[in-house]
């Protein structure tokens, strides 16, 4: 046996982790072989605790804990079950709760729409947003994606098809952000906050 | 129990790879726990796998298996012992190798002085190295060291510590890389092409 084949499936599984490409994945796996610092055993043990107590949301994708599913973003009775953000990544509903601008429910669709990526309609969770949409009475979705191309057209495709199902859909605004200046902002920027303005 | 912890440990953990910094290793976490295809489960088997059956050369720092130490370049009857070739890191022996080009032992540094990275002398295997040019009847260590400051200041090092050893110090070259021409080059390779330039 060579030390070949073990090596190269780390380095074959460490490459679909997201933005690691062969050459990144060659060095991390080089490190691990190195073994300073236990970092084989480190990682192993964090992969092994995380999978036992930590998890997805089985509702609304957020993270939560194993003994917690649905999470209690899903179980407060507080929250407004007629407005549902919906997110590419479960990390973007904590950024969005950390801010304490909504009260409603989340979905994330854990991906977005990238022809480029191999990513298609099928990865995204839609159909779970669709049946979520009808069984809890929503009446407004609001996207909660990125600023990017493959954001865009996630937002278009999304829009598309939950508009006939007589539900509102808007989506956060872009602009300047808060403590910026006209003189740091790129071109994209300012023509979006342009076409964003509002009355006052 | 929140999620947050074992979380927040698998995050540290993966940022200790290299090249691999906090956003990065946020959105590796994230991937790893929306489990989409077995990624964890097949993560830690392959970092299992390998660290039963790879390891480090102890005495070259190649890459071997765990029942080949010393590893078949070390204990080769028909290599060059009084050649030494110092490489950064273990992958670097194995492009050497494919070259064809040198039929010496080797010696992985396994890192090189960074004093941005926090990597010093005793990071590397330097006193290893000493050893081993006086144990092995050494007369030439050739560094093939990488192309830039961190590398240039590691080779600095090491010839003023080698040479007063009444060891023949030499690096590899720099220039034109293989069919390339002088229009694709930068000016650094060419000024160290024009420096390096050989009688014909």
């Amino acid at each position: 046996m060579t030390a070949h084949e073990p090596l190269e499936n780390l380095i074959k599984t460490l490459a679909r982790l997201p933005a690691i490409g062969r050459r990144s994945a060659e060095r991390m796996a080089m490190r691990l072989v190195q073994g300073r610092g236990n970092l084989v055993d480190d990682l192993i043990a964090a992969l092994q605790d995380m999978k036992a107590s930590v998890r997805c949301c089985s509702k609304c994708g957020s993270v939560t804990t194993t003994r917690e599913d649905p999470c209690r973003l899903c179980t407060d009775p507080r929250r407004d079950d007629h407005i549902l953000c919906v997110v590419e990544n479960p990390g973007d509903i904590t950024l969005i709760e950390r801010s304490g601008a909504f009260r409603g429910r989340y979905h994330a669709l854990m991906g977005r729409i990238s022809p480029m990526e191999g990513e298609g309609v099928d990865n995204i969770r839609v159909s779970d947003l669709v049946k979520r949409i009808k069984a809890e009475g929503v009446t407004e979705v609001i996207f909660a994606l990125n600023s990017d191309v493959e954001s865009d057209a996630t937002a278009s495709f999304l829009h598309d098809l939950l508009v006939p199902k007589g539900v509102k859909v808007t989506r956060i605004a872009f602009g300047l952000p808060a403590g910026s200046g006209i003189a740091y902002s790129d071109p994209v920027t300012l023509s979006r906050a342009m076409e964003g303005r509002r009355e006052l």
